[in-house]
C-alpha cells in the first residue's frame, strides 16, 4: 500500500462537565487526507483544500504531528500529505486534531501499524500543540480511539475508551465566528470554589456510570459545567437561548463544543435529534449570525479509511 | 417481627479522589443496634453500650434520623433503640453514620420495608447533620447500598452504585486520637486551582471506569488526591510513613479515611492487605501512639440483619 485515504472526523472536548478530559467523536462532519508514501525523504504538504493554511510541515498541524512519527520511526522514504478540509479551524470542534490525528493515522496505517493508538495521540499532540500552544488530548482522544474518551492523564498518556450508548445522537451548531483556543482560555478562573469543583467531579463519575450502564436518565443529570461554562458562554452569542431550545425540544443536555463557537447537543434517538436540530436552527436563523448545524451518531471508530 | 438486630458497618468516604461524594462500605467493623416495637408512641434510647453518647433522642444521631422515619410513616406504636457501639465517634470511618442509617434501617424492616434506600439516606441525613452541622450522604449511601457509591447529588438526594470488584480489600488503620469533622473541614480552603481541580475529576472519572472494567492498575493510578489530602494530612501523625509504607507493600492506593484520622489502603486479594496491615502496624507500633487497625472485604450488600 503506497497511499490511502482517510476521514478525519470533527470531536467534541469537554461535554459539559469534564473540561480537558472527556471528549466524543462525530461521524458526518470531518477532513479529508490523502496521504502517499514518496521516494524522498522527509514530510511534504502538496495540496491544502479548503481553508488557508501554512504548507510549510514544520508550521502545519499536521506536518507537525506527522514529524513527530517520522523522526521516531525513521523509515528510508518519505510522505506527502493532502489536506481537504471541511472542519473550520477555530470552530471548536477539534479541527486542528484531525488535522493532527489524520496524518499520523495514516502514517501508521502504511508503515504496517508500528505504533498503538496511544502512541498516535502522543505524536499527535506535538501537532496538536503547534496550534493551542499547549499539548492536549481532549479532541485527539476521541478521533483517534472513537466513541467517548476519558483523558486520564498527559504524562504519561492514558487515554480510556468509554463504552458508547447505542442510541446517542449529537447536534452541533457551529455559528461563524472565530473564538481562539487562547482567548476562550484567558476568559477562565486560575481558581475555583471548591463547592463548585465537587459538583463538577460528581458529574464526571456520574457521566461515565451513565454510560457504562446506558442510563440516559442519569447522563442528562451529569451534563451540567458549573465551572467553564458560566466564563466561556459570554463569548457565544445566544448560547443561553439556543440551550434552552435543545433542552425544551428534548436533549439529554447541551454545552460549549471545546473552547466554543460551537455548541453541541446530545439527544436519545435521532428523532428527537432532528427535532433539536430543527428547533436550533430557527432559533439561530433569526440572530442575523451565519452558522452550520450538524446532526451525527457518535462516530464509535474514529477515523476511518475511505 | 417485633425486634431486628442489625450490624451497621463502618463506611470510608472520599476514596481519596472523591471528596464529598464517593465512599465504600466495610465488613469486620460496626456498630450492632437492637430496635423493637413498643406500644408507646415515640422513640426512646434504653442502652447505649461502648461510648457515652446522649439518650435523649433529640440529641443523638440514631435518634434524630428515626424521629424523620418516625414521623413520615407516623405508626400507631413506638419504637425503642439499643445501641452497642463499635465505631469510635471521631474516628473518620463513619461512626455517625453507622448510627444513623442503622435505626433507619431497622425500623423500615419492622414496618414492612415501606421506604427505598433513597428514603432512608434521606431520613439518615437528619440524624448525621447533628454530628457534623450539614447533611450529607458519603458515609450514609455506603452504609445502606454497600459497595461503592456515588452521591450524585443532594437536593434531590441521587445515589449511584457502582460495581465493586471481588478481590478487593481494605486495611484501615485508626490512631486514637480525635479530629473532629468541623476542624477538619475549616482547614480546607474555599477555592482550589482549576489545574488541580481537573485532576481531581479525572480520577474521579477514571476511578469509576475502573470499577466497571475491574481494572486494578487504573483503579491504582485513579486513588491521588490533589485536594484534600495536601491539607488534612497534616493532622494526621505519620501519615505518610503509614502511605508509603502501604504503597510499597502492594496497596493499589492509601488515603485519608472521610475527616480521618483513619487512614484507608486498598488491596487487591487478601494476601496482599495482610501484608500491608502487618507493615502498617510494624510503622505504627513505634509511634507510642495508640491504635486500631482493620482489614476487611468490601462488604457489597451494607446494613445487615443479625
Amino acid at each position: 500500500m503506497d497511499q490511502i485515504k482517510i476521514f478525519s472526523p470533527a470531536t467534541v472536548a469537554n461535554v459539559s462537565c469534564g473540561f480537558d478530559v472527556l471528549g466524543f467523536c462525530l461521524d458526518t462532519i470531518g477532513d479529508e487526507m490523502i496521504i502517499k508514501k514518496t521516494s524522498q525523504k522527509g514530510i511534504t504538504i502538496s495540496k491544502i483544500d479548503g481553508y488557508k493554511l501554512p504548507f510549510e510541515t514544520e508550521n502545519n498541524v499536521a506536518g507537525v504531528s506527522a514529524l513527530a512519527l517520522y523522526n521516531d520511526a525513521n523509515p528510508d522514504f518519505g510522505f506527502d500529505i493532502e489536506i481537504y478540509k471541511k472542519i473550520k479551524p477555530g470552530s471548536g470542534i477539534g479541527s486542528s486534531s484531525a488535522s493532527a490525528a489524520g496524518s499520523v493515522f495514516a502514517m501508521n496505517e502504511l508503515l504496517g501499524r508500528p505504533y498503538n493508538k496511544t502512541q498516535l495521540t502522543n505524536f499527535a499532540m506535538k501537532g496538536e500543540a503547534l496550534a493551542s500552544h499547549c499539548e492536549h488530548a481532549d479532541n485527539l482522544a476521541p478521533a483517534l480511539f472513537g466513541g467517548f474518551t476519558l483523558v486520564k492523564s498527559l504524562a504519561p498518556l492514558k487515554v480510556l475508551q468509554l463504552p458508547t450508548p447505542n442510541e446517542l445522537f449529537a447536534v452541533v451548531i457551529h455559528p461563524q465566528i472565530e473564538i481562539k483556543t487562547s482567548e476562550s482560555r484567558a476568559i477562565l478562573p486560575q481558581e475555583v470554589p471548591l463547592k463548585n469543583a465537587i459538583t463538577q467531579w460528581s458529574n464526571v463519575g456520574s457521566l461515565v456510570h451513565a454510560l457504562h450502564t446506558e442510563d440516559y436518565s442519569l447522563l442528562s443529570a451529569s451534563l451540567e459545567d458549573v465551572i467553564v461554562e458560566p466564563h466561556r458562554s459570554k463569548l457565544i452569542p445566544h448560547f443561553e437561548k439556543v440551550k434552552q431550545t435543545a433542552l425544551k425540544h428534548g436533549a439529554l443536555g447541551c454545552g460549549i463544543s471545546g473552547s466554543g463557537p460551537s455548541v453541541f447537543s446530545l439527544c436519545k434517538g435521532e428523532v428527537i435529534a432532528k427535532k433539536v436540530k430543527d428547533a436550533i436552527q430557527n432559533v439561530y436563523s433569526q440572530t442575523g449570525i451565519d452558522f452550520e448545524i450538524h446532526l451525527s451518531k457518535i462516530n464509535t471508530e474514529g477515523i476511518k479509511i475511505l
